[in-house]
C-alpha cells in the first residue's frame, strides 16, 4: 500500500480517543496480586463514534458478548469498558447483571449513555464477577484516561491474561489529502481459532466511515485475518472485535458509495484496516500459549479460496503437526495426513510440500511423494522462529495462509492448571 | 451379558487361528535395533475366513489400506500380514507394487491366493517400504505361526509402534450350545479420533457368520467403540479394523436372519463384539501418546444419540479440557466452552457436569452455572488413572460415550520428533 506509515500510540494515536486502565483486582491470585498487573480498561472517544463489532460464534456467551450484541445494534459507540481476570461467563442473571453494571458505571462516570458503552471480560468462566470492584474504582479509572502512549499501555496491560507480549498497532494513511490514523490493541494467546476465540481486538479510527461501510470492512478484515488463526482449536465464550470511528480526521463520509462503483477510499480504508488486524493475528500466533514458533501455512494453487482456507487451517490446527513443528522434524506426511481429513478438494498425487523461513526454502514432497532433501538443512530451516508450510495443489489460482504455532511442553504447563 | 468369559490367547484363542510375528528391521533406527523389536506379523486361518474390515476415511491413504480394500471385496480372507516401522503411505506406485508384494510373499508362503490376504502397515509416512527385506524373511515369519498365546503375542509386538501397553482381548460365549470364541489385537497411540486413525485392529473369531452379517455386526460394533475415541484428534492415512469368522465353532450360520426377526444369535455375537471392541478402545485411550489418564466424556439427557455423540467428542478432543485433565484441575467452564462450538444441541441453562472417578463423584455446574464445591475434593477425584466427565443435558432419554485422554508433556516429547 503505497504512503501507509506505521506509527505508535496504538488506540490513542488516532485523534480524539483517549484509553487508561487500572488494577482493582478482580482475580485475587497470589501471583497477580504480586504482579500489580492491571485488569480493568477504558476506551473512549469525546465525539460518539460510528462502530462495528463481531463476536464468538459459541453457543455459550459471556454476559459482556450478549450487552455488547445489544448496544452495538444501533452502529454507534461511545467508549468501551474492559476487564481481566474474570470471564463473566456461565454466571447467569448475576453475570448478566453485573455486566450491565459495567456498562452504567463507565456512563455514569463519563456522562454518556450505557446504551453507547460496549463492555468486555475475559478470564476464568464459571465464577461470578466482583462488579462492586469496578464500581468502586470506577472514578480511578476515568481519571486513568489519557490521550497518548501511556493511555494504551495502561488499557493494553489492563485487557492481558496469559499473554506474554504487548500486541498493538498504529498506521496512518492518507485519505482525500486528510491524515487518517488507525490504533489497535488485542490480547489473546489461548483459545484462539478461526471464529476469534478468547481474544478480544479494539480497533479505533479517526476516519470519517458509516456504519455500514466500517461493519463491511471489519468483516473483510476479520475474514483474511483473526479467522485465519489457530492456536489450539478452542473457541472461546468472550471474544469480540469492535472498531470505532469518530470521523475527526475529516475525511469526507467513507461508505457512501462501495467498491467497484468507485469508491477508492473505502478500498483503501479496507486494506489499511485488513493490514492492522493481519499483523495482530500473526503476533497473536507468535504469542500462541508455550509457543516457541509462529507457523503460517499457506495453500496455494487451489481451486477455491475456500478449499485452500480448509485445507491450510487442518494443517495449522493439527496437534501432530504442530508437535513436529516444535521439534523442527520435516514430518511432511502429517501434512499430507491433515489435508487428508480436513473435507478439503486436493489431489495427493498433484500436491507439493516445501518448508521456508529465513534460513531458505527446502522442497520435501512432489506430486504427493518423497524428495530426497538434507534432514540437516531442513531442521535449519525449520529451527527458526517464523517458519512456513507451503503446499501447492497445482490445481488452479486461489490461495489462503493461517497462522498459528507449535505446540509445546509450556502450553501443556501453562493448561494444565489455569485456574491456580 | 450372560455367560460371556474373558479368555486368553488374542486372536489365536478361537479355533483355527495361528499368528506369528519376527523381526525383519524394517525401521533400521539404533533404538529398534537395540530393542530388537519385531515388525512383522502374519495371522492365518486354515479354513479360509467370511471376512469383514472397516478403512480410514483419510483422503491420503496407505498403499495397504488400497490393496486391502481390493481383497476383502468378496468378504474372504485366508490371511492378514502386517509390518511396524514403515506406513508405506504418500509412496507412489512403488508404494502399491510394495504393498501387494507383501501379499503375494505371504500367499505364495501359505499356498493360498493373494487376493485372499490383507496387508497393513504402520509407521512413518513417505519413506519407501523395503519390501525386499519382508520377501528375505517369509519363511521365517511363517515358521514363527503358532496356535497358542506365543503366536499371538509374537503378532501383536511386530504390530506396535509407540504404544506402551499390550492391547489385547479374548471371551468366549455360547451360540446354539457352541463355544464360540473372539480374539482381537489392537495398535494405536497417537492419531486417533472417530474415524480410526493409525490404529491396526485384527478380530479373528471361529464363529459361522455369512459375510454381510459379519459386516453389519463389525459396522455396529465400530461405531459404539473406535468410532467414539479420540487422542489427538488426527485421523491417519493407514487405519483398518478387520475380522476374519473361520466357522470353526460349527453354529448354525448367523446372518440368514436378521435382528427383529428373531436372529437372537446375531444379537449375541454383536453384543460380544461390541465388547472386545470398547475394551480395545479403551486400552487405546489410555494408552494415548503420553496420556496419564483415561478421560471418559459422557453426555446424558440429550435429544438425540448424534448430538450426545458430537458434545461429547468436542468435550473429549478440546486441548484446552484435556490440559485441565492432566492438572487434575476442575474446569468446568471448558467443557461448556467445548460443547459451545461443537455444532450439538443443547441448552447452556440446562446443563448440569460433574467429575466423576474411583474417588467418588462431585456436581461442579448445574443449570449451567457454578455450583459451590471442594476444590480439594476435585482434586482428589480428578488425581485418578481414570476419570470421567459427566454432562447431563436434561433434554431427553439420549446418551453416549467418547474416550479420551490427557494431554501432557510426554505428548508434545513424543510427537515433537517422532522420525528420528
Amino acid at each position: 500500500m503505497k504512503k501507509m506509515k506505521i506509527i505508535s500510540g496504538g488506540v490513542c494515536a488516532p485523534k480524539g480517543f483517549k484509553a487508561g486502565g487500572i488494577r482493582c483486582a478482580i482475580k485475587e491470585s497470589a501471583q497477580q496480586a504480586a504482579a500489580q498487573k492491571k485488569d480493568l480498561a477504558l476506551i473512549y472517544s469525546e465525539k460518539i463514534c460510528n462502530a462495528a463489532a463481531m463476536f464468538t460464534r459459541n453457543k455459550v456467551k459471556a454476559a459482556s458478548v450478549i450487552v455488547s450484541q445489544e448496544n452495538i445494534n444501533n452502529g454507534k459507540l461511545h467508549a468501551v469498558i474492559a476487564n481481566s481476570g474474570n470471564a463473566n461467563a456461565c454466571t447467569g442473571s448475576a453475570g448478566m447483571e453485573a455486566a450491565r453494571r459495567m456498562t452504567e458505571a463507565a456512563a455514569c462516570e463519563l456522562s454518556i449513555d450505557p446504551k453507547d458503552v460496549a463492555v468486555a471480560s475475559t478470564g476464568v468462566i464459571g465464577v461470578p464477577l466482583p462488579v462492586e470492584k469496578i464500581e468502586k474504582n470506577i472514578a480511578a479509572l476515568k481519571a486513568s484516561l489519557r490521550g497518548d502512549e501511556t493511555g494504551h499501555a495502561d488499557a493494553l496491560e489492563a485487557i492481558m491474561t496469559t499473554d506474554t507480549r504487548k500486541k498493538e498497532i498504529a498506521v496512518e494513511i492518507e485519505i482525500d489529502g486528510k491524515c487518517v490514523r488507525l490504533g489497535a490493541m488485542t490480547k489473546g494467546s489461548g483459545m484462539i481459532h478461526p471464529d476469534m476465540a478468547t481474544m478480544l481486538c479494539f480497533i479505533t479510527t479517526d476516519a470519517a466511515v458509516n456504519a455500514a461501510a466500517l461493519d463491511d470492512a471489519l468483516r473483510r478484515a476479520v475474514k483474511k485475518s483473526f479467522n485465519c488463526l489457530t492456536v489450539d482449536g478452542d473457541t472461546s465464550t468472550n471474544d469480540m472485535v469492535l472498531i470505532m470511528a469518530n470521523g475527526e480526521a475529516g475525511n469526507e463520509i467513507i461508505g457512501d458509495q462501495r467498491p467497484g462503483s468507485g469508491d477508492d477510499n473505502f478500498s483503501v480504508f479496507c486494506e489499511a484496516l485488513e493490514y492492522v488486524c493481519v499483523e495482530l493475528t500473526k503476533m497473536i500466533a507468535r504469542d500462541g500459549e508455550g509457543a516457541t514458533r509462529l507457523v503460517t501455512v499457506t495453500v496455494d494453487g487451489a481451486a477455491s479460496e475456500e478449499a485452500a482456507w480448509t485445507l491450510a487451517k487442518s494443517v495449522a490446527s493439527s496437534s501432530l503437526v504442530k508437535a513436529a513443528c516444535f521439534g523442527a522434524d520435516a514430518n511432511w506426511g502429517r501434512v499430507l495426513c491433515a489435508m487428508g481429513y480436513s473435507g478439503g478438494a486436493f489431489a495427493p498425487e498433484k500436491t507439493n510440500v516445501s518448508f521456508k523461513s529465513g534460513k531458505g526454502v527446502i522442497e520435501v514432497c512432489r506430486n504427493g511423494m518423497p524428495v530426497t532433501f538434507s534432514e540437516e538443512r531442513a531442521k535449519e530451516i525449520l529451527l527458526q522462529e517464523e517458519i512456513e508450510i507451503l503446499i501447492n495443489l497445482n490445481e488452479g489460482k486461489r490461495r489462503a495462509s493461517v497462522w498459528g504455532c507449535d505446540l509445546t511442553y509450556d502450553y501443556v504447563k501453562i493448561n494444565g492448571d489455569y485456574r491456580s
